[in-house]
């Protein structure tokens, strides 16, 4: 431990100090599975009782979907520089298809790992690789097709499942009819259920082998839409310490996976400490590396480079690869004549390779060697839209689509490998365009998972596109997308901090829960209920903790009514006591049960269902130009 | 002025010093009509040239829409305590149809009048009110139906063309074809176009004969969406000049109409100050201030006090009234079994007082009556959603159907009466269920524009609710919606301060953008088109002069590049020179125009389009269950 750099030390106090006290108003609990060893973590709000004057009615705590890992469990204790328990390992080792290799298999990582100057930063106590032995697939969806149901999967229906029967038994079921356009929710999830979704492609659970301590989660268009969280420290002086907080606080708000960007020197060692410390599956987008270690010269970048890049993350246990391998040479001049070009990294990083060779790009020619690759370590596709629209100009057009094409082509040659699969999305896209990008994806991959970077439905609000890219990711992981990509309110101007972190993601938390509740997940509207109730009966408290930020809901009560009485007063800031509607609404239902209204508000129900009928038709008539 | 009380004066000095320079980057302009007096504001953003790598074009000035008033002109001074110029004060004059009243027409307002207490907070140099002549109908609606085309409607079709031809002539016009859902947007705006739709209820031009200053606009939904801020004292402490402070700010941001929900004991003089100073429309809930007439107790209401009030603030110069008439006696139980029951604080007054006395509410008993005060000052109706939803649970019920139908009615009688109307809608609604508000609404009010707030689409967020509810406002405003009523990030927990203000401005303006977009409005993607050049050109301030905010824009981009200089480099922070894909765009278009691929693009995007059209048959068999 002394080798550790002692700033590093002081982050693992900060950590504790700053992002791990637990979420307020919560407790972390665990639901175990058919084996002690499947443990799936949820935050249990604990709720008041209902005044008197609305019934006194008791309300049972409400589990809430929890990312944030053992950072906010009060019993656990955490030290960055020996990593977070590897809860997987043994139902890794179970399966006998993998074997622990005696060194790191890809150049540049034996390299690293063998270089004194960076004794400073590297992780201590490195763990070997593990990689499947010869001739096996270790992908999740290898064993989906093969009936094959892992704890992994069982896990997984247990977390999405969020203790159904207890929403049932407090009575906050009770939820809207959804228009799912297709989706085939089930009523409620079983590990039979995710190993179908995962065999037929609709689904994929990303968890490398080599990152035993993710805790199982799975993204496809039939369960709660998913969220990441981009980090990278771009920023020459961003520390190792401060790339691993960045994760912590990312999950603590609520981002399902988190994809690491960092670039610089120390981009590999970066990447180990954030890896052996997340409890959420970690993407990257190897061209970025592979591109460092041509100095920047995208012209000079080969295959056999971008192969060892591969291996390196792979064996580090880097869970899903951005890769762009449908940024075609044939592509390319449809997008000369773009308001905004190419606006993806990735994608111009292989249009420069493309055009400067006059060959086709590497990533298409080599795809079946890297679906080995993956598969040896299950890493999930996460297939780049390298040639997505930058600007609401650029939307829906030839490029965007020709890729799109090519990304359903490529998404069945990794099927045939047993690679589980996502595709990424726009972009910028007026909300009237949305829809089509849906379906075309739905049709042209075959239902694979769909990923999408908002979309952002204006160009004119630089400083507030987190919400007009909500806009466009609620309306889209509505109509099927499986996980949106956040975007911070710095995107298009800076870097984001860590204020602007918590923003997007709190941000993309209520867009993808409006999808659900959109879609009709199973059991989607107990929190608003449950939220709405304790709203309606004034129980402050209970409303700021089953909130998406419960601190951030205090803190705006507090500012204008700072005694903690006002947060038990029936009646709130806003109206005073006078024009208090929620007061009124008791008077109403008092009035209602005296005189027995109450009981044939159903009666009056029907006669108004009636009644609107008629109109609708008569509607007919009013509605008739002049 | 000595009367004047030297917190207003201070206020005065402040404004100028505070929100009344011009906004960063543009410049006042205004477009003169067919007569002199006809001058339209518009804000002018001066654009620099495109770098010489780009092609060193000229970018014109673009034009955007303004509702600052004079307060941003920098040629114009500003003195609360004289008002605005009553620039429609001739307009209204030569129509002979109004006459000048010796004093007010209601007891209340005669009282405040000579009330000497009230000196210190009194606007100085009250004007006498105007009323219509015995028997005339001064609303542009009665205008409009007989065909006379008044200079406030050619106002509105200059303010909404937004310089169309000079779009035109900076190559900005090219945009996606919209879906309208069956609304009339015309190619270009005409003076005879705003009368039509005038005429026939689908759009209101709201400006009380009494409020000379206001600068024309128009709600409808073959025009701009439009959004509007609310005001008001609640806290007893905030001085009226705050609250002309809080208008002043609102519209700085972009209010296209401002309500004034002020409380409290001066709120009499509050809104004779806003008015005086105010450039656009000023709505009010008048059961607000009926019920401060009778100490809050809902039952103590009369038609008479009800009455007095709306010729009170009508003859003050109101342009809209909120007046919840559709909250019937039988409608009352139905929200009896509701999660969140009434949540309008009009509609519980109402309830309240129909329960009090089991009548049916005098609003609706006395409509027609309310409909002769409303024509004799041209005020507009907002016919309010008493009974809208206040949760997910409540959405779309039958006690909110049930109104929505006898708003319906009522709009039929308002219309006989040719008193221009927008109907309120709702609230909270899961984004599944936001089109049949809109489909009800169109049918049943025959087009009257609606005016919603929001809608939420979750209960879960509050301290974002700004953002839950601009997902389902701009999906309503695509709908047809016409106007949308902000929600700042306070909702539901507090007062907004200022900069909650601002927030929920700018992210309603950019929700009724994304809308304009997907309708297709004339010459809407102007502007993202501008922004987005600008942005491809690394033309930072052009980018920052174009956006809704350009101080906050700016105020991101320079917190991570802080260098001016930075600010014209042709590489982003976010990326830096090797990654920069603008940059590796350019390689591409010198490549295609080298190799003469630019010019056959569009042979090679029919080419693509043929092949799609092959996939999605395809598709067909490529999305099958295995």
């Amino acid at each position: 431990m002394n080798a550790q750099p002692s700033d590093l030390i002081r982050q693992t106090q900060a950590l504790s100090a700053d992002v791990t006290r637990p979420i307020s108003g919560s407790r972390k609990i665990h639901v175990t599975g058919s084996r002690e060893d499947i443990r799936v973590p949820m935050r249990e709000v604990e709720l008041t009782q209902t005044p008197k004057i609305f019934g006194a009615e008791i309300n049972a705590p409400f589990a809430v979907y929890d990312t944030s890992g053992a950072y906010t469990d009060a019993n656990a204790t955490i030290d960055l520089t020996t990593g977070l328990p590897a809860i997987r390992a043994a139902w890794i080792a179970e399966r006998g298809d993998t074997e622990q290799l005696p060194d790191l298999s890809s150049h540049f990582g034996r390299a690293r790992a063998t270089d004194a100057k960076l004794d400073h930063v590297r992780f201590p106590g490195l763990r070997a690789p593990r990689r499947a032995i010869a001739g096996a697939n270790v992908s999740q969806m290898h064993y989906a097709k093969r009936g094959i149901v892992t704890p992994e999967m069982e896990y997984v229906a247990i977390r999405e499942n969020q203790k159904l029967d207890a929403i049932r038994d407090a009575k906050l079921l009770r939820q809207h009819r959804g228009e799912s356009f297709g989706a085939a929710l089930p009523e409620r999830m079983t590990p039979e259920f995710v190993r179908d979704e995962i065999a037929r492609g609709r689904a994929i659970l990303p968890n490398n082998i080599n990152h035993p301590e993710s805790e199982p989660m799975i993204i496809g268009r039939n369960f709660l839409v998913k969220i990441n969280a981009n980090i990278g420290n771009s920023a020459v002086t961003s520390s190792i310490a401060e790339e691993v907080e960045k994760m912590v606080w990312a999950i603590r708000w609520g981002a399902d996976t988190v994809m690491d960007l960092s670039t610089g020197k120390h981009i590999h060692e970066t990447r180990e400490w954030i890896l052996r410390n997340s409890p959420v599956p970690i993407g990257t987008v190897p061209i970025y590396q592979a591109l460092e270690k041509v100095d920047g010269r995208a012209e000079e970048l080969t295959w056999d480079i971008f192969r060892d890049t591969l291996i390196e993350q792979a064996e580090q246990g880097v869970d899903y690869f951005t890769i762009h391998a449908g940024v075609r040479l044939a592509y390319i001049p449809l997008s000369a004549k773009r308001v905004t070009g190419i606006v993806s990294r990735g994608g111009s990083i292989m249009a420069k390779w493309c055009l400067a060779h006059h060959r086709e790009s590497f990533l298409y020619t080599h795809f079946e060697d890297i679906c080995e690759i993956m598969k040896a370590y299950d890493v999930a596709f996460s297939l780049g839209d390298g040639l997505r629209p930058g600007s609401i100009a650029d939307a829906n057009d030839a490029a965007q689509f020709a890729e799109l094409e090519t990304l359903g082509e490529l998404t069945q040659i990794a099927w045939k490998h047993d690679v589980q699969t996502m595709i990424e999305g726009p972009g910028h896209v007026p909300m009237h365009l949305i829809k089509e990008n849906m379906e075309k994806q739905l049709a042209w991959c075959g239902e694979a998972p769909f990923y999408t970077l908002g979309p952002l439905t204006t160009d004119i609000a630089p400083g507030y596109d987190h919400i007009t890219s909500a806009i466009g990711a609620a309306m889209i992981g509505w109509y099927g997308t499986a996980m949106l990509c956040y975007v911070t309110p710095k995107e298009h101007l800076g870097l984001p901090d860590k204020q602007d972190v918590r923003d997007g993601i709190i941000t993309y938390k209520l867009a993808a829960h409006a999808a659900d509740l959109a879609k009709g997940h199973p059991g989607a509207q107990a929190r608003d209920n449950a939220l709405s109730k304790a709203r309606f009966e004034f129980r402050w408290q209970d409303q700021f903790n089953l909130s998406l930020d419960p601190d951030k809901a205090q803190e705006f009560h507090d500012e204008t009514l700072p005694k903690d009485a006002h947060k038990t007063a029936h009646f709130c800031s806003m109206c005073g006591p006078h024009f208090c509607s929620m007061k009124i609404t008791q008077d109403v239902r008092e009035y209602a049960k005296e005189h027995g209204v109450a009981d044939d508000a159903e009666a009056l129900e029907r006669g108004m269902a009636e009644k609107a009928a008629e109109f609708r038709a008569a509607g007919g008539e009013v509605y008739r130009p002049e």
